[in-house]
């Protein structure tokens, strides 16, 4: 299933090389604002070719707003965006049908779509789509108004300055992770549901949906599982919930409490790194040595922080009107 | 919303100190042989009142199979499951509507309930209600067959030796966490959906649902973040899919890809320690210090790794059923 | 699926002749008042044994409230209710095993779940599940408060006079149909959405799940499609939607548009008439003539109004909701 | 919400004089065929400008396949189709802000979304949107082979003989409306759940997403209402669950069961009647007389046929996928 949410509903499609890639989002309340600028600085974060470590492909990734948009405003109806895609080099790629890149979705998609699936770019696999669920949240940061949710990137390559671990990563000619940290303000107490749609749930379920994450922690997390309890209990400080610490990260019982969530997350290394590899070439079924020759990131984990703010701006959105917190109508 | 589950769905109820809490399994095949035998090694796993460091509470824990059971099978219509909640003492529970304690639901329950809520033992925000997981486990276990689904505790309070870590809770009078380790072995390559019901997806999303947990981490998970690509990369070394090593955890691009599943879970230590602690008297407004008089585990780690196999097995069911590897009548 | 619903979400269970039939309700709002009393009325209503023409089998109809409630008031979590079935007669029904019913799920159900049913009485199948729609009716109908829904019988038999309706199933020792409306006041404007999720989607869907229900028509209906666009079309008077007529029973692009909400449903006759009929003896391959022996209702619409009245209540309460014309709290 | 389906999944978006309307398919198999020479019957059945009563709004028609296609099959990721809205004369439609049409939304979509609606034409609520729906059940149809779904127009404005129904609407200067008929032959027994997902549930919900329908029916409908039990119940004759009549139109228990699935429509007259109407005028509020100028239909129950045809494979779809009947990828 390609869409998440219950009220405020996003759902993605499209291939790396086919078309266009797009989103569409149904239950988005009537008459919120939106215009190109809305999106762009968000765009212009996930995008690449501007930072070192991340790829030379600079699609224009200019939001076409198709539908559910009249008089610069929406309308209550189904809101799609679409984004052509017209920097596809798409022979890169034919080589991948027969030699599976390890770390991409290449084999599983083969076997699941019985050799039916676009494998252009790794298709509708393809980080590109992450373009859809930042334009998804640009809409749903806006819903959420006063809530602000700030994601940064805190370690790449083992080192807290950035910059070191890049130049590391360009150092060995080989691909690096890194951890990133989100924290929201402005929450009410109370959003998400006791077990099934607990907060950590919904979050960790979107957060999962973005490629290259390995591991979602709140608060304290598995160092929480070193700690005595005396340790790692939040005491309430003040009726409106506050907490002398926050290891809890802000979510008690699956509820949020009022204090800052925060949350972190693993990036594994880009699979597609310079060096050579191997991998089965299904065709002979012997092993092969391959370099991938596609544009890449050295390190996919400089543009993620942006993604992750779209996807907890989507849940959000959704828990906040589930709540009531968000009015059908914004007048 | 305390359901989970799109073919094979799973929805929990009730409340510590209530009549019962139940669980009810919609979409079940048919004709599935199920007994009393069948839950009670599950049940006795997660049960407490046996192991050093677990509560002395001991519920019978029988389950009575109330519907969709007919001459020993399912009959394919929703299948009831309630646990009568003998052994409660809600006394014990009357103090926390003035100060909530640290770590449980009580503050935001109360918040988010306006003052409703059953608050005695944490009402429906029980661990109680992990009985019911458990339960619905052991039918999803029996459903997925082959599929072998293996929790195991990892650590204890920073102590690889369990032992030793419980006796470090036991000497300092406080509780402590854990991480447990799941391996899931006999998968399909292809379960799961890219993005947003990926496979870690769906299972973060249920693990979640546990209380206590804190983090997940799949494959190498956070350790991935500190690799280099061609460290972390897993080669695909025969036709089916195997590769020489698994960083991947066995997912790729949120699918199955064939290899060992594998995770991590983080476990908070026991919100109740024994340990004196400070909170809001929410009706004086003043700082309180207390202490938790109720059955408690020093360890809750240490009944959870049933509880993880449980919606493992529960999310596993669902997705082998979408990708009708599981009939919809067992003949 | 056996659920309904996507905040005020219902899920029946149980078996004619099992233990018990229940009804779980995930979503309802905290601090509801909720007593016995509340549900006499309607299951009455529902009742056998009390008017001419239906069924002598008396259940007691004791709503047993066993989760989400709490103090007299609804707690916010998920909501049980169990009827337990006293007053079964398995015997009647062995013969089914081997002579399906005509009209009745028995060769259907056995088909679909591979003879695991449970097939004693219609099992999962039976009307007796309505007395859990009823109940969640009785929820329902509290949560929509000033919004008066209103079921009768409008025909039996095709006379306008029930009493002669049931003379005329009487006097033929045969079984009868018949007709209910069902009109709603006080509406909102703009329950419902475009298309897939229409009020008479919504609302149709809910009706077609009470068994013996052929066919629903909204406002003129069936005659609608008999008139000219200039008699049919509903002239708004007022500028808060009043409209001159009223042919399009309250509903105009699938959005109520603030008049009475009107429908007519179709009721078949009673399946189990006392009259001989003819099926297929499944063991030898040859027709048979039988009897039904088991108690039954010589017009099952008698017991209905109050069936349709419940699932009008959870689909308005589920859109009031989703409109948040419903709070989430009950203050 | 504007999505349909759990396995076989639909959502449509769009206006009538924006850029496009559109659907979007998820769920759908792998490797089945997909050429625009598909989708060119079911378009041009659906299309206007081509019979007596019907608009001579012409648009080109032609589906964008923009995304989950690939070398001419689909690839199992989610499908895009467009329309483009070449033919868009808005200024018509200018007045209807200030004068909602009777039988239109454009009163409670105007309150519903505050003002902020795409008023053009009827906006996303306009009958535009049922290509959209046509283009989903043309994979529908593809999706059930053997099982042929057919609905053909049995009355129009009160007439069996079609064309003088529509000379009478020509004669009266007024529209007209119709009853439609669905066959379905070759469905296994089985389809649908009881109670909530009844097959006639599942139907009517998908059917009532067609603008302009009234009602509906199935097997004998309403009429078994005014019959008795012994004429209505239909004997099964043969062991595969042929019976002897078909008044149950093969739906028992809310389970198909074998036998022909047929249900019949009520559709309204066209409300841009060519007559001149009473509407309120919502700037002065008075009563305004005023002509409908844009290019409608006569009749619209001419066009319904083959929209009716594709919801029913779209719900078909879902149920024969959830039964296993239809594989998850075409080989």
């Amino acid at each position: 299933m390609n869409s998440f949410g219950r009220i405020f509903r996003v759902q993605i499609f499209g291939e790396s090389h086919g078309q266009v890639v797009g989103v569409l989002i149904d239950g988005c309340p009537a008459g919120i604002p939106i215009s190109l600028e809305n999106f762009q600085e968000d765009l212009m974060r996930r995008r690449g070719g501007l930072q070192k470590g991340t790829t030379p492909r600079a699609e224009e990734d200019v939001p076409l707003l198709k539908t559910g948009v009249f008089a610069g405003k929406t309308t209550g109806a189904p809101l799609t965006i679409l984004f052509e895609n017209k920097n596809t080099r798409s022979a890169d790629y034919e080589k991948i049908r027969e030699i599976p890149r390890p770390g991409h979705a290449d084999f599983v998609a083969h076997q699941k779509f019985g050799g039916h699936e676009d494998y252009r770019g790794g298709g509708h696999f393809s980080g590109r789509l992450t373009a859809c669920l930042v334009a998804a949240g640009v809409l749903a940061k806006q819903l959420v108004g006063s809530v602000k949710i700030s994601a940064t990137l805190k370690e790449v390559g083992g080192e807290v300055s950035i910059d070191k671990g890049i130049e590391k990563a360009i150092a060995n000619q080989d691909s690096v992770g890194g951890i990133i940290e989100c924290v929201v303000k402005g929450l009410p107490i109370g959003l998400g549901e006791p077990f099934f749609d607990s907060v950590e749930s919904l979050l960790a379920h979107a957060v999962f949906s973005i490629p290259a994450v390995r591991g979602i922690e709140f608060g304290t997390g598995f160092a929480a599982a070193r700690m005595f309890g005396s340790e790692h209990n939040d005491s309430i400080v003040a009726s409106d919930g506050t907490t002398a610490t926050n290891h809890a990260g802000g979510v008690v019982g699956g509820l949020t409490n009022g204090n800052e969530l925060t949350f972190r997350i693993a990036i594994k290394p880009t699979s597609s790194t310079p060096q050579q590899q191997k991998s089965l070439n299904t065709t002979t079924g012997e092993q092969a040595i391959f370099e991938v020759k596609g544009r890449h990131d050295l390190c996919i984990a400089l543009r993620v922080p942006v993604v992750v703010e779209a996807v907890t701006a989507m849940v959000l959105a959704d828990l906040l009107m589930l709540e009531q917190k968000i009015s059908r109508v914004n007048h």
